[in-house]
């Protein structure tokens, strides 16, 4: 019917938080609770709410938002701190899985399918889905623990943006490999272009918002709405001009606007637009993508396999990365667990990867399969390894 | 291209601000820079933003959140002792503007078009056009001014109510005499069982919300989102049940919600959603779906005369209500103007009567810049007949 997306949104709101509420009381993260209730709402289970464009476009800002809102809250000094680390971490993050994703895939691959590119071009290619990390659980859990500003978590944040960057690569290397049309020198000099246009562009707007915004120490509409407004405005260049994910530039823009004397008060009513409409969107969506497909013997061995791989690649990857430069054991974990994610980044890999012929269609159930259970379990782990035994400091947990 | 939403939303909210804040600064009402922003932006302009499903959608949520909040801050007191007064002031104001709409139509409607139906039924749907209030633009203008709790305010509000049902009623007698599919007495039905229904369940609804949270005086987020939510499920089941106004629902719900202790918390953070994303959407969507067409001289002499005929019969019809109720000269006049704007509702019954052969489509030109210009001159209007020359009250004006 056509007022459907008004029932839509009115159940995500009321279910993601119910759920939310329930999954706090039993001492999970409520992102938990909000994923769940996608998983419920979608066609995996009562197929109450269907994922419209409307639904898609929503959520894919409330993405935005939450990437913003990190990166309102990033600590500048402390994400150049750990650069070079968060660049070990993902690389080291991004090579594990892909043998780990390789390896599986070779075990299970008969190269019985209609497929015309090589087993080994698809073997590597399942190896690139694992490459992809989705941050924004991770965000929304340690912004929930009052965690997100720990060396852990900033480690993870550069971490997250340079995984994207080599995603992409990985992605358009084996695609171009597959399909001749794709150019690797272009995408690269994209990439490449997006971090001059984010420098020059960037620091210009930076200049001029931090000198609107000082003029006066009131506190005024105007600067959230351009704040707004400028991070939209940023992930949608970053995405359609340059082909990088729209939340990197979501991102690059919260870094942005983060120095502003009045950072303070617009990252607030980012918070009140997120937490009210755009991140329980977002979260349920994840969910809403589900469907359980029918799956032989094999396929579900293949399954549980590549999570397992999926899981424990990551981990040992990031984590060695973040031993190699100096994070404790504690912190290496928390940063490896904080890797662990996939959402929709994978899921949109694997589509990009069947369109151009480099995956079977029967293996998009095992992905399926692994990406929810990754973007599940993340919070319920990052919530174990970030447990203090001293309440050394005060965590400055969310409210509900 | 697939990210275009960013786009849309991105520069709808900056130039709505920017030309908001440039009304402003001329005196004149933010409101009127934001429609203004949706001319320049859509396909009468420059065709920088289309209206996409999406784009749609979320304005309809804007335009629901207004009314919603509309119905937070309303004092129930207040809008029962003028009930009786909104009753006749929505009464002769929908009489009014429908004789005027029929002798403007009866001059000019010549009867040589394709049409099936009678040049009387004709002559009468433009009449029901022009009843049809769009109350939006004026809650936004008297937010604006901090004017929306007086006394003209509550009538006004009252009336928008009762003439968005009237003029159900007045569409459904003449289509069904159009198209003997419609039902008079089944849509009837709809209206009076919406009513029981909120009576019902929406008393219910209030009784467990003021249970709730009443049982902590913590703000708690959970309370904001569960109104929100409940304000998009009532504004749905009104739409999609019982075919009345969404917005009809959301402002219900406004009123059942507004007497929480959490009222005051509530609102603040349901404007927040407002001012960030939903309503500037709104306003620039209305602007969006002007089209210049090309006219001869007879159609635009006959839009003249119905853009005239249109101001003047609310104005008349209304303030005529508000003075026989007893209202001094002054709050009549503020009545009556903020009873002009047609804003969407008139598109929407324009559309409908085209679809049942009701009106020649060579109408719909006069129709949008009717619509168009009432919606603009509103707010200006309100904000003459609303200023004051001593300040006895202290306006508690929107910050922008």
């Amino acid at each position: 019917m056509h007022y459907d997306y008004l029932f839509f949104v009115a159940i995500i709101l009321m279910s993601t938080k119910v759920l939310g509420l329930a999954t706090k009381r039993i001492n999970l993260p409520q992102v938990v609770g909000a994923l769940m209730a996608g998983l419920i709402l979608g066609p995996a289970c009562l197929g109450l709410v269907e994922k419209t464009e409307f639904i898609s476009s929503l959520s894919e800002i409330g993405v935005i938002v939450l990437m913003f809102s990190a990166g309102l809250e990033t600590d500048i000094g402390e994400l150049k701190k750990c650069g070079k680390a968060s660049f070990i971490i993902a690389v080291i993050g991004v090579i594990v899985p892909l043998l780990g994703g390789f390896a599986v895939s070779a075990l299970f691959n008969t190269g019985e399918n209609t497929l015309t590119t090589s087993k080994f071009l698809q073997n590597i290619f399942i190896g690139i889905i694992l490459t992809a990390t989705s941050v924004s659980i991770t965000v929304e859990t340690l912004k929930e623990l009052g965690k997100l500003s720990t060396r852990a978590g900033n480690a993870i944040l550069g971490a997250a943006l340079i995984d994207d960057i080599l995603g992409i690569v990985a992605l358009t290397v084996v695609t171009s490999l597959a399909n001749p049309e794709v150019e690797i020198a272009t995408v690269l000099l994209k990439i490449l272009g997006f971090f001059v246009f984010a420098a020059l562009f960037g620091v210009l707007f930076h200049i001029l918002f931090v000198r609107w915004t000082d003029r006066t120490t009131e506190k005024l509409h105007r600067y959230n709405v351009m704040s707004f407004a400028f991070c939209l405005l940023f992930a949608y260049i970053a995405e359609a001009f340059f082909g990088v994910a729209d939340i990197t530039g979501a991102f690059l823009a919260g870094i942005l606007i983060s120095t502003s004397t009045k950072n303070k008060y617009i990252s607030s009513r980012i918070e009140t637009l997120s937490y009210m409409l755009l991140s329980p969107v977002f979260f349920a969506s994840i969910g809403l993508n589900v469907t359980l497909p029918k799956m032989g013997a094999s396929i579900v061995a293949f399954a549980g396999l590549l999570l397992v791989v999926a899981v424990l690649t990551k981990i040992i990857g990031c984590g060695l990365g973040a031993k190699i430069c100096g994070y404790s054991t504690k912190e290496s974990l928390q940063v490896g667990i904080g890797m662990v994610s996939r959402g929709e980044v994978a899921l949109i890999v694997a589509n990009k990867g069947a369109a151009v012929g480099l995956m079977s269609a029967n293996f998009f159930g095992p992905i399926v399969i692994m990406v929810v259970i990754t973007t599940i379990i993340t919070p319920i782990l990052l919530k174990i390894v970030f447990a203090e035994k001293e309440s050394s400091e005060l965590p400055v947990a969310k409210e509900a």
